[in-house]
């Protein structure tokens, strides 16, 4: 970025628990880095294993191409997506509850992983077909659950939604949208922003 | 794009109304069309001059630069975005009506000129770092009129807001998003969705 220099990322060891394999983490996030710099199509599978101090050949013991990395990050990040929409809604049977706590949540990942979650959200495009089919299933389930949540809370009399499917389009956008502004120096914190919006949110839907 | 192949751009005639060169204008489609496709890291000049049937020769007549090529489209589209949140306010007097009409034709704006509004919201990393302080001035002014309407409508006991700048953020967020989803067959329409939007706002807003 010549306009703001990307700064060394520091991701907790956490982020993929289900990525066994080290150098398959350290590949996955030296690839986040240089997707960050560079773009996507201007990154080559060199770039990746070297920021990850790796030869290329060590590269491909784990991941057969880029297109393959980026694949990784991206249903990674639409799985993490899914089940904490499916928590908000395992967690309450109350409409607003679900809803307040998947915007609180989706907003809060968005933020807090926003480096993450702009390849997941905006770099889909370098996806295989098959690749693509898979990680759009994983954003339908998402927004299908969502629409439920509305749907339930506009059959109970606790919400009101001209347009159900547009009102859970508004309700993630606005979760996702985040990832593309949010810095490490950015106001409010991850948790106080999911918290605002989830207000917002509430206002929008309540009967 | 591997997922999706981009179709052949039909842009209309009066896109940029400040681009007097019929060359220059050409130029900047083809720049959206082939950032739109690799990625503004991975085009290089000879890829727009190309895609424009010029020479790259022909390209710096008009442009000293891909990076300028870049600042032309992301001045143009803020510069478009600013004077429709300035027309819209020039329209009415009433916090309520002024704000339908911001959220109407910016979330239009940018689901009937996707290809454009994700260059314009996406590749700015791509800007010189003098050029992307042009391109955030305007961004800020856009911000600071949809602040002060909300805090009009504060003011005068129509809108309730406990944090301002989180509400403007939210109401621009709604429709800049719509440029990271929309297509050519999205539904509903851009106007349909501005409405759409400008119904939820109303309802996030109202005190």
């Amino acid at each position: 970025m010549s306009a703001a220099p990307p700064v060394r990322l520091r991701l907790p060891a956490d982020l993929w628990p289900d990525v066994t394999s080290d150098a398959a983490r350290r590949l996955m996030m030296a690839a986040i880095e240089s997707f960050a710099r560079k773009g996507y199509h201007a990154t080559t599978t060199r770039d990746i294993a070297t920021a990850a101090g790796m030869s290329p050949a060590a590269l491909y013991v784990h991941f057969p191409s880029k297109a393959a990395v980026l694949f990784a990050i991206a249903r990674s990040g639409h799985e993490q997506a899914l089940e904490l929409v499916r928590g908000a809604i395992a967690a309450s049977d109350d409409p607003e509850q679900r809803i307040r706590r998947i915007v609180e949540e989706f907003t809060a990942w968005h933020a807090r992983r926003h480096r993450i979650a702009r390849i997941v959200q905006y770099e889909l495009h370098g996806l295989d077909a098959g690749d693509f089919d898979v990680v759009r299933r994983l954003r339908r389930q998402t927004d299908q659950l969502v629409r439920d949540v509305i749907a339930d809370g506009v059959a109970a009399g606790r919400f009101q939604a001209t347009d159900v499917p547009t009102a859970a389009r508004a309700v993630l956008s606005l979760g996702i949208d985040v990832a593309r502004w949010y810095t490490e120096r950015a106001q409010p914190s991850p948790d106080e922003l999911g918290r605002q919006y989830a207000d917002l949110v509430l206002r929008m839907l309540r009967a």
